[in-house]
């Protein structure tokens, strides 16, 4: 799921070089695996876009190359940790019925998990920052925030019953839905490793949520674990 | 709920100041306030003790008086946003026979999303900060969302069938839980004034997250919201 292995066949063998980044990707995929690492590491605002360079073993006016500064390179980092989720979105409710929207929800819990960790260095932990619901650089970042809570906002709505929605409210339900998903954020932080355990447990919860019953839940599961395969074997290079 | 209200009886009348800081809080609790504005609006790192005693009206030597610099600060917040509510953990389990835990779980629900929402500025987002994950500053904060976690977690897990805590695990369902309770501070980052049916939202869903039924729901809402009403008369001043 990860762009940063779907880029890897296109690397070229560049002059050696001393370099403490052990990886052989494409330099600007270098550049955003180091970032995250030490955004993620040391804070954001404690890394400079020469501590970057330092680390990938190139000079900073190459990184200026490729990314405007380090604002640049987190935008792109919080788009791919979101932008494939979005994109499925439409793909899903269009592969789904609306009366099986059970199934959609579970589906999109597991692709929005599976982007999840496959993203390096659990770089969903950035898009907390405050600094990202600001600046203008993370526009696009917040608009395809909005587009997957409107999402799941839309599956959770159509699934429960009308008391459920008017307690909870569809905005509020997408929220609520993203924070369950985003668990698997908090579960990276505390060192689990990552198992597909760990995506049922969160489209379940979702399911539940929305007052599904065993039933339901375990008939939606089974369905979209099958979609899900098909997802990954287009997706995923291996 | 808010420390903040708790102490403004102590203040005293300084000498007469031309400050652009418009409340009459103790200095202290000033610096808080105007820190907590500042780091959420702007973000912690692009905010100085400079900027935060320029906003009070002090000079910075006196910010240092009470603080021995930001993270300090941010310390103090982070501490306030969580720590009312696991000091109530026990005092709710102890107050509520476990054969009816999912009053408990209601009533923490209840309690944790009323800090939160009493938090100046929201500062809960700050909570969300990768720097928080590391420094020893943020320790005892840490600490106290471990408690909060563990709290969560263990009603959650004595409310819950065992399919339910097989498959989710007790500290995942932790997690979840917090999760869930955290959309409060999304909803009022979206400009969402708080209300009781925030609360009722999101505390029900604890409680259908560990499958209970309507039923149960109901009737552990209506226990856990006279004995919340008990909580805020003792705690809230007004």
């Amino acid at each position: 799921m990860s762009d940063r292995h779907r880029n890897t066949p296109n690397r070229r063998a560049g002059r050696p070089r001393h370099v403490p980044y052990a990886g052989s990707a494409a330099p600007r995929e270098q550049i955003l695996d180091v970032a995250a690492l030490l955004f993620v590491r040391h804070g954001f605002a404690a890394t400079s876009t020469r501590d970057i360079a330092d680390a990938v073993g190139i000079r900073q006016a190459s990184l200026y190359y490729h990314f405007s500064g380090k604002d640049d390179i987190l935008a792109e980092l919080l788009n791919r940790s979101v932008r494939p989720t979005v994109d499925n979105i439409a793909k899903i409710e269009h592969l789904v019925p609306p009366e099986t929207h059970e199934t959609a929800l579970y589906l999109l819990a597991l692709v929005d998990v599976g982007t999840l960790e496959a993203a390096p260095h659990n770089v969903g932990l950035l898009s907390r920052l405050p600094d990202v619901t600001e600046s203008p650089v993370y526009e696009q970042f917040r608009d395809a925030r909005v587009e997957l809570a409107d999402g799941y906002g839309r599956l959770g709505a159509s699934i429960a019953r009308p008391a459920i929605v008017d307690l909870i409210g569809q905005r509020r339900l997408g929220e609520i839905l993203i924070q369950v998903v985003d668990s698997a954020i908090n579960m990276r932080s505390l060192g689990e490793s990552p198992d597909g355990r760990s995506s049922n447990a969160v489209a379940s919860t979702c399911l539940r949520i929305c007052g599904c019953d065993d039933q339901q839940i375990s008939s939606a599961a089974s369905t979209a674990t099958q979609l899900f395969q098909g997802f990954r074997d287009e997706s995923l290079p291996g």
